[in-house]
């Protein structure tokens, strides 16, 4: 539908709604109508901004494991009960993971520390730490020329950031490639395009068949360095110590808040974000703003004259950062119900761009890619309401981490696509803070959200994944 | 001059040079032809680069009184007289700060550590530190109107930064300014536009009336949080513990490099840079970049056949950064010489821009600076020997700190004019690195040094500064 037609029966559906006011609830609810004030509302709501403060101000960062996640999951689910959903607190086993005292010293070819935050989930050094000339690697195919080379040495994977994608995989998987080849320790340049020394976490997994070596990140000002030094022919020894461990598993939670559906209760959409967040900053991009924007959601769609077709629920899913325990342990707990839809927020909180469209439903991807090229078509017709904050654009690509099993359980995959210049560069770092957001483009964010979860939830012609073949 | 003529003369002098080769030594220089050829050397050159590498990345930062300064002053002395010069080393007394252990703790509303950099000449605090509630303050208005509401608190200055000169007054005076009132300790945001929670430290000035309290620099991110936390109405508890104390003095010197003059050896122009730096990051644009730049100067110019008409040094101060020592030091030792000119590169290592234009010769500023309008005039002939890398724009301004005091003795200040976008955001912090400096920029700026200084010790012409009364 084109803008003008729409306006004109928005327009249309105001006067004929007026009269029938008496009647609200027996009238079933214009689809984009409601889709236009739920719209207005969330950019006009101050309630998102002043959520993020308090979950990044009062509670803070929020690693698996720890009290400050605890006390988020009470705050989330205390904030969507007020705002009149009915809210599960679900258990969830996470790792603990614990930091502790880290340090990374060069010792020549002078001496000074080096700014540096151990990986998510490494293991820890010896108390007196590990200390050995680094070896500079270019990337995985380096590595293995280097073969022999390695042993002992400290790999300092300095890879230029290219994409996310592309470059995480020196972080995730380089611990245990270097291991292999008998490493003492793995440093990688932190995963993003620039700097103010600013070291970047994020998890490592460590392969089975390696053994487990401890790696951190360094800044990409002393990446440089380091290569600058070697490419000098200079040897460079650093001393690194960590004593971070995983001290077993501790019992978190994902929060499930629902509006149960008026007409069709068992078929579920889910709007998602995740509550944990990595022990530095505030988590407040990551993903604190995909949580306060989630919820308002939920909040705004709760204060609807009747509930929506289908249910909704809002999931604050727990430990994304480092073991994905909360989006497998929701899509176990609620395998039997049927989730025709999951949308997750979790890159950011800059200007929304539209929608990532992800179909796995079969065992083929080229079937699956095609799927998604479908359902894109058929989400079109919905840009309209979308395009006047942006995010009207819709392609086949990847959703969201805690939302992959519900798609791979065949629902409609659906990822906010968001402006990430300056998400990159706070990533997992103590710069991710409430300061580097504008409360105007977090409600945006919202009203993006708000209009596709009511249209997926109200729409009787609801774009549904065909379930294709396990292949 | 206009380009096309400019570039007549150069070419016929270069054809009439070519006879004249066996009678180098006594044919005077073409000012203009060798101008250009500085130009051109400079910009192939790799030696400022390559020095700037081993500045930073083998001998690190270099505070007063530090071990790496000495290292520093040795090597540049070593560099120059590699070079050609007639180097000495002439000793300054200058403070020996110490930073010592630092940290600072939020105890209320959460508990959680806030990166911070004590301010440069600091006293520390107690062993147990300075627990107390912060009062957030705007601006010296806003200090003056909260009187005795100052008292026992530790006062944070959130002041945005505008320009450097305005913002870097509360991290200079604010100290003083709120003990004055009984503040137990100040914080400032970092003076600086941009954050990827980094703190900026540098020296501030106490009042000899005042009681000494440790002051300390923020982030932005943590100033924004401690302001969104107290505007609504949340007490902020910080605990501040600083080790930092002034350890008597130290020896340190400045590195005089100079080539004599050939007719006018009385009449000196200097090129001048501070080696000092502060003890976070390498110092490699606050001065490295501007050392490498002048010793490159002095360089080129000993290479030349025949020295300049006057004497040129190359002078590499110390102390810039927490006293001035140096400055003032070089200005009294060599009172009784005639310094005609006096060139500062002390902003970085970004495009050149031009030259601001300093007099300071009588009491009267407006008479001052009537005389550096008409020096500006006289100085715009040579625009087009610096158009080419940008550095042909001159206007009056402040020129450098280490050559205040030359200045001040009658001498023409210069002090290169830069792009700061770059610069403020690493000044003074871990993220002042080489990697941020890009090399064919920095050939840039020592091209427009080099062309300038050559210009200012060969011109028949000098402009000269009018000794102004002293009022």
């Amino acid at each position: 539908m084109n803008r003008p037609a729409l306006a004109a029966i928005a327009s249309l559906t105001l006067l004929l709604a007026i009269p029938a006011q008496g009647k609200r609830r027996a009238a079933p609810p214009d689809l984009e109508k409601v889709a236009a004030q739920l719209l207005g509302e969330a950019l006009v709501s101050g309630e998102p901004w002043e959520e993020l403060i308090f979950l990044c101000d009062r509670i803070g960062h929020r690693l698996s494991g720890s009290d400050a996640l605890q006390r988020a999951v009470t705050w989330g689910a205390e904030q969507m009960r007020q705002d009149g959903l009915s809210v599960q607190i679900e258990p969830v086993q996470v790792p603990r993971w614990i930091r502790g005292a880290e340090s990374l010293q060069m010792s020549a070819p002078i001496e000074r520390p080096l700014p540096m935050l151990g990986l998510g989930m490494s293991v820890g050094t010896p108390p007196e730490g590990i200390e050995a000339e680094v070896l500079v690697v270019d990337d995985f195919d380096h590595l293995a020329e280097l073969g022999e080379a390695v042993a002992g040495r400290i790999v300092l994977f300095d890879v230029p950031f290219t994409t996310y994608g592309e470059t995480v995989a020196y972080r995730v998987g380089g611990p245990s490639r270097a291991a292999e080849l008998g490493a003492a320790a793995v440093l990688v340049r932190s995963v993003s395009p620039e700097s103010l020394s600013t070291p970047h976490t994020g998890t490592l997994v460590y392969d089975e068949a390696a053994p487990q070596i401890p790696a951190a990140a360094i800044t990409l000002e002393d990446a440089a360095a380091i290569r600058r030094l070697s490419e000098r022919g200079v040897p460079v020894h650093l001393r690194l110590q960590m004593e971070a461990r995983l001290d077993g598993e501790a019992t978190s939670a994902n929060v499930v808040g629902e509006l149960l559906g008026r007409e069709s209760p068992e078929e579920i959409v889910v709007v998602a974000c995740h509550l944990d967040s990595w022990d530095v900053g505030q988590g407040a991009q990551d993903d604190g703003a995909g949580c306060v924007a989630a919820m308002e959601v939920g909040r705004l769609l709760a204060a609807l004259p009747v509930a929506p077709r289908r249910t909704v629920r809002v999931v604050l899913y727990t430990n994304e950062e480092n073991g994905l325990g909360g989006g497998r342990a929701y899509a176990e707990a609620h395998a039997d119900e049927r989730h025709v839809a999951a949308l997750e927020m979790d890159t950011g909180a800059g200007q929304p761009l539209g929608f990532r469209v992800d179909v796995r439903s079969g065992g083929d991807p080229e079937a699956n890619a095609a799927e998604a090229e479908r359902i894109v078509g058929l989400l079109a017709e919905w840009a309209p309401l979308l395009d006047p904050v942006g995010a009207g654009a819709f392609h086949p690509s990847w959703s969201g981490a805690d939302i992959g099993p519900l798609v791979a359980q065949g629902a409609l995959g659906l990822g906010l696509d968001q402006d990430v210049s300056g998400y990159w560069p706070i990533h997992h770092t103590p710069a991710d803070t409430v300061d580097k957001i504008d409360p105007q483009i977090l409600n945006r964010n919202t009203a993006a959200l708000a209009v596709m979860i009511w249209l997926l939830a109200e729409s009787p012609d609801l774009p549904e994944v065909q379930q294709l073949a396990e292949q």
